[in-house]
């Protein structure tokens, strides 16, 4: 599907499409102001800082001041008894598997493909990767040589069977494996479905990613049984996989900021939007759980990813609104997604945002 | 020595040394702000973004957007085709010889030992490692399997003699050895003492730190051919090592704001100020390319410890001056260094500094 992507609209038409995206963001960033544009990509990129955090970022005070208040409140998000901040949640999966040199790597998912990051991981260390959202083939490999990883929701936000998830844990407690969630939307996108934390859970270890469903940097926070995340930390220390201060400030702020009650919000709201306005254009769109896509505009295909990237320049120009399919990278999907869990997404209601989507596929189809 | 201080002042004194400097700096920050702290410790970790930066911060387009700045400004600053930023100069080294997977690394340096994350990246690969400082041993090493390093400034600014730094890139070129030189803080320090960019001398890659010698956040520069550079920055990708927007931001405004007359100032600066003040105390001192250290305040080194951290805390509370030995990690040296390449210094004038240096002394002693 990449491939078709980068096939049709060319890696020139790509690079065009994203400069044309950034030159209005900056047009409108200075003529309206920030409160002029609403991000409905689902990627918040979130840098929610204060004057008095870049005050600190300024002095050699800094590192530990952050780190301290990560720790805080990172243990209050996800429990344990120690908390840090890595650079991305696949440098800390790096970090995990540096310093437990696991032999073997058994991963029950959700859903197939697991990220690519584990797999690289283990190469670097010879582990032998396993990974099935079978649970009985899972089941049958985790033994005292085993890291057992879990990833509790997928990037789709497919979330992993709670059953299956404890059934998994107690098998590798039983081995003396180490259990280690990859719950990088999971930690939160699994609230939601009334699921305990990982660690809550029995889990020895967890990662989360602090720009997903949630207004921070993109990091990755660990958290976990203390002697073991302090080992992983030092090792990402050893190779600069830690995260440095701005990113852990954004974190801070961005786990201040945190609401599950904003979320469920977020998710009622996709439940409930109302799309029957888009009927009449004779469109292909559907819901998903943090809000709607639309697939089709046109039947040809060639002819329709045109059509979706023109409808997303048109939707920012005049609406204000960002999507991935007007500023996502190269080959990235073309699909029209609305996500709702992001905070700009209060400012608008449900009226606005249909309007918008509507009267811009009329506009350049 | 690093284990003899902590002997000496104890895990929990040490602690205790940078929990109170914090609280000293936090009440500073409040009750007079930024403007009445001076951070003479050589390590800035600044973050200079503006306004502007921030707000997009908080827009999906700011990782092309800074990615851009960067290597508009960092291309200035290093040479090369291509310029990328990295989490920190050991991702940077990491990621280079994931991506080289060379068979060997032969790496050439001013002063032993070499920077330990070169070695530990070599053993992930598999790389058989050599260094030296001795340029025949170097030279007899380097063929065609070969990944050459070259250091160009140690971390005490050591610098490497320019004539060996042209013969070692020669015998690589001949034997095509890729060329790869970590000028962490070289790449400013070599320029003071006349020396070309290690790219216009020959090199392929070339790294730096952005908070070495300038305003910048912890991080690396990644400069040099754009087909190596691009596979390198490829590879951090995958693995979670490459800088994210907020370090990239603060990246781009530190090489906008450096200047290599400040720094020619500075050097100057170090070697005019006058020190005469202090002969009156009968204390030990020297001058450094770029301030000056206090190594013994009394005889007895347990005494000495203690009284060179409080001269460095009460430089802290009653003048403003930051300090490592009052801020540094558990185990960092204890001698009082002011360092006066920092932006800081500048709102200082000589005398000032010596005279709260010399009253910190008389007050504590």
């Amino acid at each position: 599907m990449k491939n078709m992507i980068f096939k049709t609209l060319g890696m020139l038409v790509e690079l065009d499409r994203i400069k044309k995206a950034q030159s209005i963001i900056l047009k409108i960033l200075k003529e309206k102001g920030r409160d002029k544009l609403y991000d409905l990509s689902g990627l918040s990129g979130g840098f929610l800082i204060k004057r008095e955090d870049k005050d600190l970022l300024n002095t050699y005070i800094c590192s530990a001041y952050f780190s301290e208040k990560v720790k805080e409140l990172g243990l209050k998000h996800l429990g344990g008894e120690e908390c840090v901040g890595f650079n991305r949640t696949s440098s800390a999966i790096l970090s995990t598997i540096l310093t437990l040199k696991p032999k073997k790597v058994v991963h029950y998912l959700p859903e197939l493909p697991g990220h690519p990051s584990i797999l690289r991981s283990c190469k670097l260390v010879n582990a032998e990767y396993f990974e099935s959202n079978n649970i009985n083939e899972i089941l049958k490999r985790i033994d005292k040589d085993t890291l057992t990883i879990i990833t509790g929701a997928t990037m789709d936000l497919k979330v992993i069977d709670l059953n299956n998830f404890k059934i998994v844990i107690k098998k590798a407690k039983e081995e003396n494996s180490i259990i280690f969630v990859d719950d990088a939307s999971g930690a939160r996108v699994r609230l939601l479905y009334n699921q305990p934390r990982a660690l809550d859970l029995g889990a020895d270890l967890v990662v989360t990613s602090t720009d997903k469903l949630m207004d921070g940097p993109r990091g990755g926070l660990l958290s976990g049984k203390k002697e073991l995340v302090e080992k992983i930390y030092e090792t990402g220390l050893k190779y600069g996989l830690e995260a440095q201060p701005p990113i852990l400030a954004g974190m801070y702020r961005a786990l201040e900021n945190f609401s599950l009650e904003r979320l469920k919000k977020a998710f009622e709201r996709a439940k409930n939007i109302d799309l029957s306005k888009l009927d009449e254009l004779n469109i292909k769109y559907e819901k998903t759980p943090t809000g709607f896509v639309i697939k089709k505009i046109v039947d040809n295909d060639e002819e329709n990813l045109k059509k979706l990237v023109n409808t997303a320049l048109y939707l920012l120009e005049y609406y204000g609104i960002i999507t991935i399919t007007a500023l996502g990278a190269p080959g990235a999907s073309k699909s029209l997604r609305i996500d709702l869990t992001s905070k700009d997404a209060e400012r608008l209601d449900d009226e606005y945002i249909v309007n918008a989507v509507y009267e811009s596929i009329i506009k350049v189809r």
